[in-house]
């Protein structure tokens, strides 16, 4: 691991960003969106995944000028299509589209259908809570998980974020995919040789196991709590596919780099501002009076902030000689 | 167990129900509400809560009169108080103004603070869906389960609902507590003498069990996906106190009788209706293509509802006995 300042990755990323098509303003919006997942401690979905974004350009894939286009008004619930336009770059702007809504409303909805990865699912959470108002955000996937009773994969992990604003800016926002544990977090556990610390998935003789490799190898990952984790992934799924009018995971090529045309939903609801903090911060305590080990959602995520704003961003060595050929092709 | 019609069942009901100063049509919506939950095998929130539910309006935690209360009106996004009325009927009132909302606004998002328990989650879901609409509700409640990393409830288990409409009224309709097991499945295995399938809890020690009667003795079922359900059940008691402005779960009795003052969401989207069955039986087809052992959210109450309407609803002998003796007081 190497340690780059925020600017540095920012810059280097903008100069391919520009190479590739993408005017001065969108790369450094797109660049920021790849350098606060990786600050954050979430570099599966920040630096780590940059030259895979570049190369769903270059396949053509994902398209640098695309911008989501209104399909449909029905008041506080619009209709978007993302065009294949950067995944980040819609999810960014499709949020901020709810939250101009919600601030009129009281409530927001953007369905976006057409879009590509929106990399960090955490970021638009983020956005509707820096904004001052609670965020809820979804998006489907290529089939990944098998549902539960069955053993091949026929539903999406479908990241959901759900975030609350505080005050001092440390906002409180879940992240999480339907699955128990990552594909990335699979392979890190194999990579290391060590047991996941429950049950993650099936082997391939059907069994429950703690073994990465064998999940791997079977392609069995857990949902979220067995029967209800799959549940809900299905049901997150028909909803944004029914409000985008777009694709579902049925139809969502099951090829990681070429994985495009998803659905999601981004909600921004307005929030009384006066007594917000004190009632957040009386659930938090509340909960913490549970154990000492008792940590809310986003907490890791914000001293992972400090720590990368205090001594430089880890970045994987052979992530950023890859960053760093691209800029110079 | 017995088998009683629906019609003689809701008859005793409403008996009781005006007798203790329910109008003819509330008791006649509120016995239905109850009714329903026992026809489509939701017995623990159907007839087998009627005698609490009648314990809790004598001892005056649910008043027979209340009725929803609009507060501040924010466009699609609108504020009631339940001024302590009866959950179930609240709950419809607030789902059944949702919808109007969504009917002119694309969506609406009723927020109900000071309310009851709402009995049987899914029927307001099930309300949404009727209506051609995709519903989504949740509530908060008592502690009820350790946070992950806790020992000692401090979350509720926040039911939540999520609803999509099918052609065929066969609509398909999430229901699911931010717990692995419920309470009373909890209790049904001990009675049975019963291992649990998978582990659902803390045993004394600390360790994780799936002996039913150890997790009742230590008081920490498992949130569903350890820390995923924890953090999940956190956001949904921060959203719907902060909508609502109303009680979180740290300010709700720990005792199952006064449980009140809850604050709950109702939400309902307009769908489009002429692409609609065509996405969702593609949808249900995949995911039934991963085993023949793969089952849909609600699939159970659908195939439980029509045993019920053609061999009667099964109801616990004591439990009508105590129904029948509250009709006769």
């Amino acid at each position: 691991m190497i340690k780059l300042s925020f600017e540095s990755i920012s810059s280097t990323l903008q100069t391919i960003l520009r190479r590739v098509g993408f005017s001065d303003e969108r790369a450094e919006q797109c660049a920021l969106l790849f350098v606060e997942a990786s600050r954050d401690g979430f570099y599966s979905h920040g630096l780590n995944r940059f030259a895979r974004f570049v190369q769903s350009i270059d396949l053509g894939v994902v398209k640098v000028d695309a911008r989501p286009e209104l399909v449909e008004s029905f008041g506080a619930l619009e209709r978007w299509d993302g065009g294949s336009g950067p995944g980040n770059l819609n999810a960014y702007a499709s949020m901020a589209r709810a939250i101009q809504l919600a601030q009129t409303q009281g409530l927001g909805c953007v369905a976006l259908r057409n879009t590509n990865h929106w990399m960090r699912a955490g970021n638009y959470g983020w956005q509707a809570a820096e904004a001052g108002l609670i965020g809820l955000c979804w998006t489907n996937t290529l089939p990944n998980l098998p549902p539960w009773g069955g053993t091949t994969p026929k539903l999406g992990n479908n990241p959901l974020v759900i975030a609350v604003p505080r005050d001092n800016g440390e906002h409180v926002v879940l992240d999480m995919a339907m699955s128990q544990f990552s594909y990335g977090a699979l392979e890190n556990y194999q990579r290391r040789n060590e047991q996941l610390p429950l049950i993650g998935g099936f082997d391939s003789d059907g069994e429950l196991t703690r073994d990465a490799g064998k999940i791997l190898g079977s392609g069995r990952p857990l949902p979220i709590g067995y029967w209800k984790g799959s549940g809900l992934s299905l049901m997150l799924d028909m909803v944004a596919s029914l409000l985008a009018d777009g694709k579902a995971t049925f139809g969502i090529t099951a090829d990681v780099v070429r994985e495009t045309q998803l659905s999601q939903v981004f909600m921004a609801f307005a929030t009384l501002a006066q007594s917000r903090e004190a009632i957040l911060s009386e659930i938090l305590a509340f909960m913490k009076s549970s154990g000492t080990e008792v940590r809310y959602p986003g907490e890791q995520t914000i001293k992972r902030r400090k720590q990368s704003l205090e001594e430089g961003i880890p970045v994987d060595e052979s992530v950023w000689q890859e960053i760093e050929a691209l800029a110079k092709r």
